[in-house]
């Protein structure tokens, strides 16, 4: 059975899934803006629309559309403005 | 709020989201064969993993990966072998 989790009051949804050997969530973020923590590394790639991101440690923000990825260690926070309804993977380790 | 859909008992799930002016869904299949009917026609892309596909009016089955997609017209059926858990981006109209 797949598993799903919703996030932000249902504003960002995922399903989980295994990407060869690693965990990952393909999922989709509605309009906002949201910071995440995490809990090991995760590579993130925008399937569908936009992520502006402000990566750990970092003053600035910066655009990643389809099939642009960015990595985030693990522990850290980063912040994200979400401007279209956006789909993304998220591969953990 | 976005939308979560499933199929075959829970063993394909999917989100909505607008995929610029066009609806579509990002999703995952687990291991399994599934048929599929359209209503539009539907552009389907993998996310991971692998699809192997027979599409409508075809005899051999076709092995589409990561970030390859295939076209299925309305109203057509197309069958899919899926052998590890698969994510994938649709897109209507």
């Amino acid at each position: 059975m797949l598993t799903t989790n919703e996030y932000f009051d249902g504003n960002v949804k995922s399903i989980a899934l295994k990407n060869g050997e690693l965990p990952a969530t393909v999922g989709v973020m509605d309009v906002g803006e949201y910071s995440f923590g995490t809990s090991e590394k995760e590579t993130m790639t925008v399937v569908s629309g936009e992520l502006v991101v402000k990566l750990p440690d970092q003053d600035e923000w910066k655009s990643f559309t389809d099939g642009a990825s960015f990595i985030v260690e693990a522990n850290k926070s980063f912040d994200l403005k979400v401007g279209v309804q956006t789909a993304y993977l998220c591969v953990y380790g």
